[in-house]
């Protein structure tokens, strides 16, 4: 008999078989417990969006990725592009949420790009905002919490990059570009970390940028040391733009919160030439960049205080972030750093040797259960050989193995398969044997 | 200043606020622990399929439901629909996934319903399967699993009934009806929970069905007693049919296996009149219904052994069910049932009362969240009073007050909301007095 159709996967999207998923689940819950632990709350918003809500916020290239179809009705809809205009809605939506509103959503986002790899048409983002507050101290909140998921879920070698939209505004107005030019300057700073120094200078020379301005620029971008001495050079650079004095001052603020909420000093630090692409940003603008290994940015961010008033007619101020999913499960692979067994969740397998025997199997694989491990019983048709082969296959790591011999003198053999050994031991001495096994101790 | 747009959100799909997104969480929690705790693992498919996969798999009404589009490339696309079709995708994608391949999925659906009362456009659903074993084990695996994490729940006043595909069809050939309608007379009688006896009489009748076959489907369907009364007299009324006497022969077995993992007596029962509507099932089928309070289907499954040969070429015995998160979440809210405080995650507000204090209240945020509570500090610009209807509004069970006196002193008052009460005690002993107001002891 043929296959009627074909298996197959829309490109760029994938299945997460049990191996990835047992260590995306870990991450999420890590994340979901660090979020949780800072006074964030959950949320999630449905798929499908109308198309109205979508339309206008991710600019012109954003837009044409966003998956827009109709309903039967006629109806314009579009599928979830990221989970900050979502976010927007809702409080537009809901305007008795108690503000500072602290939610975290994690949930998969639809992006129509060209699949190539590392880039998908589905992912999921991890978002932490806090909206109602225009306090530094919210936008610190933010980069503690990104700190401490990535610190419990054991990473270092990341550094967070901080600057402020205001900064790059003073920085265009002080080099003497008109302000029309700002986000045509900024998008070519933004790349600085793809294209280089001499990169940029070429992007900003083909936007017919005068030289003597983009030589300041770079000048400014570029400027390097120890925070307090960049915060002094670009208060003496910048000091007659008054955003520029301002921006500075927030962060000053930032980093004085973030020195309170025990974020070490190195893991931080002032960047010039950091922009965010995103339109939308106002203030302060992050982003956490992994160097060992060399996988770039894993989380990007920053302070939108008008985007919210598209949906409500007043401003409400908001800061926020996005965790790449996908880019943490990478560096963890890089950095074989999982704390975890990650082929299966499945901790024992019983044996099914002789079909004879199958009520003590199963009185054994309960008793199992209700102990708190994790227990599978054989119900396929395999011989022992194969039931061995089909828990190495999944990655399980205790066998239980009961023949009639065994069954008669109330024992059982227990096999470690990572170690190949075995041991025979009174089935009542089976669950503290496990514990130790596994290390559950 | 005008919103520009009118904050909305397509009918029949919901925001899930804090307050349910707590609820949710603690369901799908609970759920997926036991589902690990029987052997299942975790699977992930892509909310977008290729139009192929689904069409064809949800019978003519069905198909309608899918929600259908193209994209730029003008590829045909469709969200997912249920899980079991993605599941029979991937199984015959991976030929060398180990069999049985035990696996679980809590993943929304989506589906183009005209919204009404407690139908939605989007719902999660909790599946869990055992592909690769024809062995009536996995049927009672299943139903055990269900039965677990209901338990697990806190839940009781639940049925979990059973029958058998074969049986249904047995019941058709000894009443003597052709078997071109039995999927015609399946469907009618898969309405008797609907319609009564009565309404099926009438349905069955308007199908042009015999009226002395219609009488001899309604005496056996609706054979009551104990199970091994009805299994008695349902292999002595049906005994001329091969297929009744198998199926009854498979139930005798599911329901022995059940006995032997525990599944109380009383919980399930033989219902001869269950036939689960979806045209794929092959074998047992099962239905768990909530009487208690009364809200009907909660988890409907069953064997389906000629789903994946559609993809795969070659039949493989397959079974497995599916949890309504919603219907769920409106028992636990009906019986009041939640062993949790629901409205927020977060467990202690640290207030704004002096902002000269800022670095005193951030340390003993740092210290509460370093020793496991999920503690908020205020960054917002209410006074005292405002702090604590914020904390009200959100459910936060606890609030620290620290003003310069107590600062002095190295004291706090400690505020639990839900009574009112209130005490100061030194800082050094916050951390045990809050586990104790919480009841984390």
């Amino acid at each position: 008999m043929a296959p009627k159709v074909k298996p197959a996967i829309l490109k760029g999207t994938r299945d997460f078989l049990p191996s990835q998923m047992v260590k995306r689940a870990y991450l999420v819950d890590t994340i979901r417990k660090v979020f949780e632990r800072f006074g964030f709350d959950p949320l999630e918003t449905p798929a499908i969006e109308r198309w109205e809500t979508l339309s206008g916020k991710y600019g012109e290239e954003g837009e044409r990725l966003i998956y827009r179809f109709q309903d039967r009705g006629g109806r314009e809809l579009g599928l979830r592009y990221d989970l900050t205009v979502p976010l927007a809605r809702v409080v537009a939506m809901y305007p008795h949420l108690p503000k500072p509103f602290k939610r975290y959503q994690i949930q998969p986002v639809w992006r129509a790009e060209k699949p190539q790899k590392g880039r998908f048409r589905e992912f999921v983002q991890c978002d932490v905002d806090i909206v109602g507050s225009s306090d530094m101290l919210a936008d610190a909140e933010i980069i503690a919490v990104v700190y401490a998921a990535l610190t419990e879920l054991g990473l270092q070698g990341f550094k967070i990059k901080i600057n402020n939209r205001k900064v790059i505004r003073g920085m265009i107005e002080v080099a003497g570009a008109p302000i029309e030019q700002e986000l045509d300057i900024a998008r070519a700073i933004d790349k600085l970390d793809k294209i280089g120094v001499e990169g940029v200078r070429k992007e900003l020379e083909q936007r017919q940028i005068d030289k003597a301005v983009i030589e300041r620029i770079l000048d400014i971008m570029t400027l390097r040391g120890s925070d307090e001495s960049v915060f002094a050079a670009a208060e003496k650079v910048l000091g007659t733009s008054e955003a520029a004095l301002e921006g500075l001052q927030e962060l000053r603020q930032v980093f004085e919160y973030l020195d309170l909420l025990e974020v070490p000093t190195g893991v931080y630090e002032l960047d010039l030439s950091l922009v965010r692409g995103l339109d939308y940003y106002t203030g302060p603008v992050f982003e956490t960049v992994m160097e060992q290994p060399k996988i770039g940015s894993i989380m990007g961010g920053g302070r939108y205080d008008r985007l919210i008033g598209i949906f409500t007619g007043q401003d409400i101020p908001a800061t926020g972030t996005s965790i790449g999913l996908d880019r943490l499960v990478t560096v963890m692979d890089e950095l074989d750093a999982w704390p975890i067994q990650t082929e299966t969740r499945t901790e024992v397998l019983v044996v099914r040797f002789d079909p004879e025997l199958t009520p003590l199997y199963l009185h054994i694989t309960q008793t199992l259960r209700k102990s708190g491990f994790n227990t599978d019983f054989y119900t396929g048709k395999k011989n022992l050989r194969g039931q061995l082969g089909y828990a190495k296959d999944r990655g399980i790591p205790v066998v239980i193995l009961i023949g009639s011999d065994e069954a008669q003198s109330q024992s059982a053999t227990v096999r470690h398969m990572p170690t190949g050994q075995q041991a025979t031991l009174p089935q009542s001495n089976l669950i503290p044997y496990i514990r130790k096994l596994l290390g559950k101790e």
